[in-house]
């Protein structure tokens, strides 16, 4: 079943898809009047819905009827991550909105491999809009969930979000104590959490000291070094199942 | 510290890095005679090394102590994947090999969506065993993985492989009561396990009876749906979680 985002949708509406939406499903789909499709609003709710009208330039459909949505996390984890290189930051997000990260929040730190003058590019907010909400659509989500506006390392470091942990290489910081994932099966599960991956080049050291003075636990994920662009997916798939879903 | 394989090496000896090795430590790296490396054999066994001569085609090196290697899965998992286009099959790889697999199994099903002929092109598999050492010199193993030759679903299926897995879409067998990976919390590991991960099409209807009646288990990862090339990940994410490393 085809799903489209429309914010307006409510239950017993008659409204049109946003312009994109509907020229995917014309275009792209050349789905006719009378198709059933799903449409979800982009905050949790979503509808089986009829597609009463089909123009070159609009499409209406009506919401008949109530449709579960995958369900969203227990606990809301926002991914800080790191900026990457547009195509490996394109895959951390897609990921992290499938695996049901809360928001993605990109930061700039000491050993962010971009140069400045390409964050003055246009454009990247839009696009990873639209990762975003490619990849809702594609794992069954009905929330679509923020991409923020990069920001400073220490900024995320002040963020106040429930459970903090800053990941760490299995061998960078043995003088930290860092705490493996296992530790997490006998603790009860917080509210929310915000986990912290660094660039290609991990962390500078006096960034950690700050982190964890921060009160940022640091914590490894196993032994293996995992790639600046796999790192959060992975953190994201072992927070979710430990915290199970709603 | 800079890690090579050679799978010549071995206590207290003395070799020449292989010839692509080398490059890479001259041209890119630019070592010199002295510096010390952590060389690996491919097996499992990692040394401390130390390289006594550079020539424009050769690198010495002398195992000079024992290091340790990141850790291996306590249970070897094989990961077979249905077979998907070029950029998402290397990730697929690139991922396994970091997550830890202990092979991967690249297989056609009825829903690949590559044509055949592609699949003569040669080069694929010098392309994947570069990517697969890639992967394990960067996320700190000492094994490299096998990546298989293709081969068809039916003989995955047929595979002797310990606990065998087919992953499948949380929607799409409910009539298999399709097992989540939580009910693995108090069971013990078994000695090995394969997870058959299909193409971006998914399964055809006989392919999954196929599958269950030749002895594989329905396996859920959650209630999203995951992209085929990032499924694997996950499974494998959660099943070295689960089981542990040695």
């Amino acid at each position: 079943v085809h799903r489209f985002y429309a914010p307006d949708i409510t239950a017993g509406s008659r409204i049109a898809l946003p312009a994109e939406e509907a020229r995917h499903a014309t275009r792209v789909l050349r789905l006719k009047a009378g198709a059933q499709v799903v449409v979800f609003d982009g905050r949790g709710l979503e509808y089986v819905a009829r597609i009463e009208d089909v123009s070159p330039t609009s499409i209406l459909v009506a919401a008949i009827g109530a449709h579960a949505p995958a369900a969203e996390a227990r606990v809301p984890v926002t991914l800080a991550q790191g900026l990457l290189k547009s195509d490996k930051m394109d895959r951390v997000i897609r990921d992290a909105v499938m695996l049901g990260a809360a928001a993605v929040q990109p930061f700039l730190s000491a050993r962010t491999e971009l140069p400045r003058a390409v964050l003055r590019t246009q454009g990247r907010r839009v696009r990873w809009e639209r990762i975003a909400l490619s990849s809702v659509k594609q794992s069954g989500r009905a929330v679509i969930p923020p991409v923020h506006d990069i920001c400073e390392f220490g900024d995320v470091v002040r963020l106040d979000g429930g459970a903090r942990y800053v990941l760490v290489e299995p061998a960078a910081a043995p003088e930290m104590a860092s705490k493996g994932i296992a530790s997490f099966r006998d603790q009860p599960p917080p509210q929310r959490a915000i986990i912290m991956v660094g660039p290609e080049g991990g962390w500078a050291p006096d960034e950690l000291q700050l982190a964890v003075s921060s009160g940022m636990v640091p914590l490894t994920l196993g032994s293996r070094t995992l790639r600046a662009d796999a790192a959060g997916a992975a953190a994201l798939t072992l927070l979710g199942f430990l915290w199970g879903d709603r």
